[in-house]
């Protein structure tokens, strides 16, 4: 997606360890009508797979997807990394390791809202070494659902995440892939 | 806004202690489109206000303020309970007491995404005590903002929040104002 592509030539820092910050219009402060357009994009592409639900993982997540659910006309959850008291006691739960935290960080969702025979499409902002969306297929997986695709806004391809979903045989969408990032020079695939 | 209070008296769930669960729509499940409705609405009042900012708190304040940034043209910055590494050291920090969580904890905005003049509208899921809402206020201020409006989804005028944010002199909005909860029975407001 030209669009985002840009954006993230003129705007993203390339941070080292293979972190890059898009801070300034996807991570914390978002612009809305960019992401409204990432939404409808990916909506566009899985228009046909017949997901019932789209899953996300909070915190970074909830936009892209609420934008994707919003034009597939479907609702979102958004696995939470803290229990609120307001989710029920048995729940589904699994441990993923976060990439820019350092540490594991727990990915709940609470039975009620993910149940056996959905169709589930997963959505987040970055596809890089898959970790969190292997998390999130695990929480599908635990409640008997199905994952019918993954997609992402910005895939790091030499994080190898692609690979690792490969055995899910579901369409992989990312709206700007990039191929590598050294200094402040950022390649996207072709 | 009456789609609003109808899901609120459909699915919304008091747990006691002035705790409403509204995780089926809002707050775990996010139902899309009443999401996008929502903001249509809060765009609609806040309309005249001059805002250029929208600004929330993670977690669950970032749908509503999305959809309302979104109908307004404008961006929305979600201050952070937690600071990211792609977060400058010098940010805009407050602490405030959370009801849910039982705690404090923090509010943290980067300078880069919350300048002087701007002038921001406050969104959020939930208008109860103003807590969260006034640390806020404070982060706007500290970064030499002024705020010119406070929205809410569900306010709940029997934990005085509206009182606690009138020396402010904005609009304050909510779509659904909640009087009383008590057993299974939740009051509106006129």
């Amino acid at each position: 997606m030209e669009e985002l592509k840009r954006r993230i030539l003129k705007e993203g820092k390339n941070l080292g360890n293979g972190i890059l910050k898009v801070d300034s219009f996807i991570n914390h402060q978002v612009d809305a009508r960019l992401m409204d357009e990432c939404g409808k994009e990916l909506a566009r592409r899985f228009r046909g797979v017949g997901a019932t639900k789209v899953l996300t993982a909070e915190i970074s997540g909830i936009a892209p997807a609420l934008t994707t659910a919003f034009h597939l006309g479907i609702p979102v959850v958004y696995a939470r990394k803290h229990k609120p008291i307001t989710m029920p006691d048995q729940v589904y739960l699994t441990l993923t390791p976060s990439h820019t935290k350092g540490r594991t960080v727990e990915l709940i969702v609470s039975p009620e809202y993910l149940a056996g025979g959905e169709r589930v499409l997963i959505i987040d902002d970055f596809l890089a070494t898959g970790a969190t969306i292997l998390g999130l297929i695990r929480l599908a997986e635990a409640a008997g659902a199905t994952v019918v695709g993954v997609g992402a806004l910005i895939e790091k391809t030499f994080e190898g995440g692609r690979q690792a979903l490969a055995h899910l045989n579901v369409p992989i969408e990312s709206l700007a892939r990039i191929r590598s990032m050294e200094g402040d020079t950022i390649v996207f695939e072709e």
